[in-house]
């Protein structure tokens, strides 16, 4: 299977071959390519490229599993693959779900905007996340085709620059309006009354609505909360992990401190978890969810519906 | 003139030499030498060096006090060495006063501090900002020395990484445990309860203790008022303002664009107002000043006391 090197863009535009589940497995680890919807799909190939190779599907699906621990899409998606008939067709018919589901929460996130909207968001939750659409990116991207979009502020999301080098990458590639900012500079443009809103993303949104995002999202929720502001969560259900009470155990991977520098002690937590306390709603493709999550986030039975 | 370069730091330990007011300007204005306490002595220094090569004076003082615009020692500095009969001697009293100064504050800041202190500081506050031993930074080491401090988290301080660049350097001479973290992740800490309190530096603090400090700064005060820890703020009375009633007429420098990305819109504050209402105390060489500000920060006669 190839994608596209997320590592490289937006400097070059190069395509990965992946020629083994270790390979799929590889490409996740070392964030060639990232986002919980998109580590879902390419896990989701990578199972049934394992099983086409005859490759042991077992200890396929135990390394795709362990490649990233903190989104529950990687779960979920090996999951469906290992007990479908055609593992090949389901990984495609996830795909085209993911990207389906991304168009209808992004309607159901638009709605909740008005014209003139300045967001801001963090990390990458576009096409790029999700194998196409994005999420709360995507929520943006139907906001600008209502023409309610007036500007959006994009954290440069430290370590890895995914706001900086794919963020902006995707909204200068739509012709949204957009500045790149450090991400501790998000706080002061709120005092000054320049965000009207925040987007985000999640890699695993437990049952109490908790949800865990690249880190830098929960000190957003914080400064949202602290201006007034609302805070969404955009997000597919197959990142509503109701077998996860609440954020406290969902598993925070630490990343090599030389993500953060090479020459210093460092602490590089990847994510962090928001209080469903901060959030302003949770929308999925289903509809928009607001507090209490245990009663409003989509029930299993209606995940697959 | 001779100056550490701190754009080089620290792979390289490199001396710059100023040989007129415009060199010394251009060094401030281009971060060579940083940091408000700093800043101030630097351009007393340039002065006198105006003065001693028959420089038109009013002009170096204009060059000087024009090369960065928010931190207030800037121009009080140029003050005093204007007013001054022997430029050259007042300028070499400034620095040692401010020296002393940093002494004094980090004393007075030692005492809020309980043994086994997990501190968060931001950008740099050492003595490379302040011609010697330090304002935040100060109290720590001060703390260090009596036994009470247990680790310093280092903000890494995009975009131009004074913490991970300088702040770390300090520590690591003088072996005080620390980790550099993403600014992003200091929120994520706090919730984990692995943060006891914050201390950061001032640029400018208002005369109602609105203080201006290093963009990131105003986030953390937020942070740090959502998890309850104490939020201190270390700075000479030379930082201190009176003729400023509050941070809305502090001037926020906005710096190039490309200091965050060379290639998409970016915006770039350099610093950012945090209100005098999220300040658990401010620290001078003249001891803790508490809310309301207004009466208890130093009033003009005092500061030259």
């Amino acid at each position: 299977m190839v994608l596209l090197d997320q590592r490289r863009l937006p400097a070059e535009e190069i395509e990965l071959e992946c020629r083994s589940s270790a390979e799929v497995a590889e490409a996740i680890r070392t964030l060639a390519i990232r986002g919980a919807p998109a580590i879902g799909v390419a896990a989701a190939y990578g199972y049934a490229l394992a099983v086409a190779r005859g490759e042991d599907p077992e200890e396929a699906a135990a390394v795709l599993a362990g490649s990233r621990p903190t989104a529950v899409n990687l779960t979920w998606a090996l999951g469906e693959v290992r007990a479908a008939a055609d593992p090949a067709e389901r990984a495609r018919e996830i795909h085209r779900d993911e990207v389906d589901r991304c168009r209808r929460m992004a309607a159901h996130a638009a709605d909740l905007l008005d014209a003139g909207t300045r967001a801001l968001t963090h990390c990458n939750t576009g096409g790029l996340a999700t194998g196409g659409y994005g999420t709360a990116l995507g929520a943006l991207r139907a906001a600008s085709e209502r023409g309610l979009l007036s500007h959006v502020w994009v954290d440069e999301t430290r370590p890895l620059l995914q706001g900086a080098r794919l963020t902006a990458w995707e909204l200068g590639a739509l012709g949204i309006p957009y500045a790149v900012i450090v991400d501790s500079a998000a706080g002061g443009l709120m005092a000054a009354g320049e965000v009207d809103c925040v987007l985000v993303g999640a890699d695993r949104i437990a049952a109490n609505g908790d949800a865990a995002n690249k880190v830098g999202t929960y000190p957003l929720a914080v400064l949202a909360r602290h201006h007034g502001l609302p805070f969404y969560v955009v997000a597919p259900t197959s990142t509503v992990d109701l077998d996860t009470p609440s954020g406290e155990a969902i598993v925070i991977e630490q990343r090599a401190g030389g993500e953060v520098t090479t020459v210093f002690p460092a602490r590089n937590p990847a994510f962090d978890v928001t209080p469903a306390g901060l959030i302003t709603a949770i929308v999925t493709e289903q509809g928009v969810h607001r507090a209490p999550y245990e009663q409003s986030l989509p029930r299993p039975e209606q995940v697959e519906a």
